[in-house]
């Protein structure tokens, strides 16, 4: 690529502040020499932070942001009162074509509802979703799930697109030529389910592989979304988002319940000694903080929301992301995609009347 | 209690066949001397598995049936072809009074149907649903979540139903005074979610508490479903079993990881021999096989389903929960706390108008 990849950056968002974020833009920078920055925060908190950073400074532009967007804020609240705040112009940067990406750790309701605003939805796309990449037996590691953030489930012409966008993401993720893709379901048959989710599934069996160049699998079950028999888990949104927490709280659970059994004996502390380079690939292999970069796709504009209490490694994993798709062209890849779905009267109108 | 609590078990069904289940009736039998069986099977199999083993043997009654229900059939199949089979006859046992608990560990969709049509729902319930004992931090180390077995969706009516049934199954299994109640939903906060799963909530806060002897404790996300703020999760089915699924996925895949990490190098399958006592421990905690009792609530009489997969462990553990409801009178007592849920015309039409 000729030009070269920015990202801008909202260094106030999350929970562990500014510090964390800049360790992690420098993580960043060691890994990706050619990154550029667009920072937006505390400029003076900045510069100090920069100040034993001169690689990351040289990489950086700052700009001075008053507001910080609260983790819990509501995103109606937030749309009121972004003016002047660092989730904000970050956006804005991308949106003017300063840069190519957004990264964010802060509010993910608010980082969305800003970023339809500012940047609104791609064209083509009915509605945007969030992808995360999953820990799986695949053997690159890893499947794709979207959409996992909405409140409000998704209809079957939205689904369609859901799956277009995540073939993309697996695609650029995994180099795969030809993802295959699932819906997300109670069993595998094609008569379970609610009937809005066998509506999407026809919908996407129809229309869908031949604009997004994937293979469609069928239904899936919360068992498959760790499987290597599929790349990518459509969801609507709803399901999706409870699938996610439960996993990551099986996750966590499994991980204390570890710690537990390696620190009861004075034999299994030993243990843990001896086994202490395996347990660090195991950690590393199924740690969220590294999975972490969750997308947005279907936007005007890349944006890569990093977990709200990312350290500064899962911050230069979501950066990683960043250049990843900026360096590519995904938004532009994903807008082709986009345009080669039929808009005809029958995928609408399937779209619509799913209401189940 | 004065009577003698009697079991009903399908030896047939499961996926590794009569060895196994009566191999777990072994176990169970040592654990519980005073449990006695009606078992349901090809009756010449039976005696041949039982004659080394004469104090289970005496504790059993042996009833002769030639048919097997397939694990992959459809529930309208086997409907219609369910004479003669073993799983038939242990519900029947139930039905007929002769047993309070039936067991199986077979095709779950074909037993809650013939579960449905032999038992029926139990008065008050206007359906029934499977729950679950889900690893937690919680100090007895598990909640239940149900229904985690519904193909289509629970209305706001059912989903009270489904509070105070899993109540008092968590006051059996966990001895708790007054359980914690909580509705699984993508935020905790009361705006969150679709249409249909507010009215649940609004209604399990306004008239379930009370019949059911519990404290509602809101919308509760997927990562509180292993936490020690909520005992029981209410779920409207689809979404539990999607979030059931997904979370056995996640600890399978880490269980392989780690078995990965500890087979990969000298050193750290040395580590494993030395922590041998602690990984037993933490596979015991996590091990589906010992959570594994699932059970149907709601219908006219007590049905417990291990996994299709269990083994004699599994099946032991079923057993033991099977004899515990059997013992205390479980099914009456949910039949005790239905009759408490006011029938009054608000509630059902709350129900009611819960298409969403």
């Amino acid at each position: 690529m000729s030009e070269q990849t920015v990202i801008s950056v909202d260094t106030t968002g999350g929970d562990r502040g500014p510090g964390t974020i800049l360790a992690g833009l420098n993580k960043a920078v060691r890994q990706n020499p050619a990154a550029r920055f667009i920072l937006h925060g505390d400029a003076a908190e900045m510069e100090r932070l920069l100040r034993r950073r001169a690689a990351l400074r040289s990489a950086c532009d700052l700009r001075h942001a008053e507001g910080v967007v609260p983790m819990d804020a509501k995103p109606s609240y937030v749309i009121r009162h972004a003016n002047g705040t660092s989730m904000l112009g970050a956006l804005d940067s991308v949106r003017s074509g300063e840069a190519q990406v957004a990264v964010s750790c802060g509010n993910t309701g608010a980082l969305m509802a800003l970023a339809m605003l500012r940047l609104r939805t791609a064209p083509g796309v009915d509605r945007p979703a969030i992808a995360v990449t999953w820990p799986s037996h695949a053997p690159h590691g890893y499947n794709i799930v979207l959409d996992v953030g909405a409140d409000v489930r998704a209809d079957a012409r939205s689904m369609v697109e859901f799956a277009v966008m995540g073939a993309e993401y697996a695609r650029l993720s995994f180099n795969l030529a030809r993802p295959r893709v699932g819906v997300l379901n109670v069993g595998s048959e094609d008569h379970k389910g609610r009937p809005g989710i066998r509506e999407a599934a026809n919908l996407i069996a129809e229309i869908g592989p031949q604009a997004g160049e994937f293979e469609y699998v069928g239904f899936v079950e919360g068992g498959d979304i760790v499987s290597d028999r599929v790349d990518v888990i459509v969801t609507d949104g709803f399901t999706g988002n409870i699938a996610l927490k439960t996993a990551e709280g099986a996750a966590r659970l499994i991980h204390h319940a570890m710690r537990d059994a390696f620190t009861k004996t004075v034999l299994s502390r030993a243990a843990a000694l001896l086994a202490y380079g395996s347990l660090r690939r195991l950690q590393k292999r199924i740690d969220p903080r590294r999975v972490n970069g969750g997308v947005f796709l279907g936007l005007g504009g890349a944006v890569v929301k990093s977990h709200g209490s990312a350290d500064a490694t899962g911050v230069a994993a979501a950066v990683k992301l960043a250049f990843r798709m900026g360096e590519s062209g995904f938004s532009q890849r994903v807008a082709d995609r986009m345009a080669l779905l039929p808009e005809g009267r029958r995928a609408i109108a399937a779209g619509q009347q799913d209401g189940a």
